[in-house]
């Protein structure tokens, strides 16, 4: 038989924020998900400008986000700030890549919407809908906040063990989310409380070590209610009408790694709390059993899958505690390279050229 | 006129336990209070006797918990671990001392119940009855868990701005609930993560530091499913019918002072914030503006009131998010002192003998 020889997809890439945590976690995540690559770019700003780095085996170094560097990309990942995104992610759309924006700066942009594949896979599942074709028209789309992605993928679920009344979560935030700055902010403020010195407050304005926040200072450039709105939103824009979005409080925790969920759900009437775990079992959650470590930053730090314990609330047959754990950057990687994988699928064969 | 001299009513007190945290924080809000005092003594294990200290400007030292430094001790308070509690308290009653038990080990015992001052106040306040005489055999009582208290404060007032559908209270535990041993594991355990060697885990048998937990390892004698239920049961007993017992759940956070709460309150119809807000704030609750800093475990340290800032959900507009913080080990010496000093009503006239 004379078959034509199978031409491999492969994909050139570039990381933009590459020196940044999301951006590391992405080249890792790229690679250990066997993405398809020919070659990858990092790019990131003046600082981190000639950084030596590792692609695989081969050394390589960061670059700047000049235009040049966006030729002949097929996904430019940013990884980068929201700024750093809105400066050059017009540069990759010109030069022809598919932009994957994790940096939520191109939410509410035209035709850029909030992706994200575990959600869209289980919206599948459950209908029986063969996946949807990707619109021909989609050159940049957001990746959804990690939070909403896990707390959507578990309300999907428990959808199914029974008719839900109300859900309250309250969401854990920790520094990593802010990036390096957040990271070095909670560090410097425990070693400054351990030595009993000024504590470093550029990032939160607000001791974070040792310390539960509703708010962050008001000097902060951040804001725990917009990033809030930032995650009902996501959740809304990934769900459609399954599920309405939850009740939503956000807590700065003093922890370097991943989100923890303490999520309260009400049936409206009265399910085995053996349904409501089989329920959420499936791919990408692990439900820890009692008997094993429980879910926790330190636990899921690392982790591609979410985290669950679940129990009966003590008083309240139709009540459910969710206990949760998830690694933030893990999941927003995670995400990013699949809807990668399901964009190739629109861009023309992706030949080294 | 020839009036009879007034006698003051002053009494001895014993603070059984007075080496630990609770103890300390005791000795301080008895004299914060100006509870009427002739004499402290401070009764603790062999590992604090001899110990100096001070009461007052006098100088003193721990002694023994001996059957003798109870005589003629009107309040015997038990800030000790529940253990010694257990094996002390009987003496203290024998020579006719009121126990106060800060420990939890009474509940459950004949004629002992939870009590909680702020509690009782808010109940007479409601019904407009004048506080109830103190059952003349009344002699031991549990001071009720600080985060039964407050919870039970705020829920009780909330319910004056509306009817309440559904309660779903996250409490967030403070290492120095476990008293000394739990700060020192936090502490050590945070030392020895900055400087890559193993962590002590014999409090926890968890990575408690820089972690968010929803139980405890196997390993630990302490189990936040028995706490979260004492809440519970506290709760239930100070309330009564008034309010049912929220939806619970306890979580381990990396702080080492004050409880934190994270408490969604559906209503059965729609409310003004500013209405929830008034109905909350009163005696023990400072309502925090938003341009000031947070409630936090930081700024609620020290604070004999509960910091509580409220906002309605941003989806739901029967919904609200109560974010509260409450010095534990404060709160809980509060209600033991408020407590003797209603108790004290029964009291033979406490006149030095």
């Amino acid at each position: 038989m004379n078959r034509p020889a199978i031409v491999p997809h492969v994909f050139r890439v570039a990381i933009v924020g590459a020196a940044t945590l999301k951006g590391r976690e992405l080249k890792e995540v790229l690679d250990e998900m066997n993405f398809p690559v020919a070659d990858v770019k990092l790019l990131d700003d003046d600082e981190s400008l000639g950084q030596l780095d590792q692609i695989g085996d081969e050394a390589t170094f960061i670059q700047p986000a000049d235009p040049e560097h966006f030729r002949n990309v097929d996904f430019a990942f940013f990884a980068s700030d929201a700024a750093f995104t809105g400066r050059h992610w017009q540069s990759a759309l010109q030069a022809g890549a598919t932009v994957l924006d994790l940096s939520y700066a191109l939410y509410g942009e035209r035709n850029v919407s909030a992706r994200s594949p575990w959600i869209e896979k289980e919206l599948e599942r459950e209908s029986g809908r063969e996946p949807g074709h990707e619109d021909l028209t989609t050159t940049a789309v957001v990746i959804a906040h990690p939070a909403a992605s896990v707390l959507a993928l578990l309300l999907l679920r428990a959808r199914s063990a029974g008719s839900i009344q109300t859900v309250a979560a309250t969401v854990f935030e920790p520094v990593s989310e802010q990036g390096k700055r957040g990271m070095d902010e909670l560090h410097q403020q425990t070693v400054n409380l351990l030595s009993f010195t000024t504590l470093p407050k550029e990032v939160f304005d607000e001791q974070v070590a040792f310390n539960m926040l509703g708010r962050f200072g008001e000097g902060s450039s951040i804001s725990l209610k917009n990033i809030e709105a930032r995650i009902a939103a996501h959740f809304e824009a990934i769900v459609g009408k399954s599920v309405p979005v939850p009740s939503l409080m956000l807590v700065q925790a003093p922890t370097f790694h991943a989100h923890t969920f303490s999520v309260y759900i009400q049936f409206d009437g009265e399910i085995k709390a053996s349904a409501l775990a089989t329920a959420l079992a499936g791919e990408h959650v692990t439900i820890v059993d009692p008997a094993e470590d429980g879910p926790s930053n330190v636990n899921a730090a690392g982790q591609g899958n979410v985290l669950v314990s679940v129990r009966r609330d003590a008083r309240n047959a139709n009540g459910f505690w969710i206990w949760a754990a998830a690694d933030n950057l893990k999941i927003a990687a995670i995400s990013a390279v699949e809807c990668a994988a399901t964009l190739s699928t629109m861009r023309p064969l992706g030949k080294v050229q």
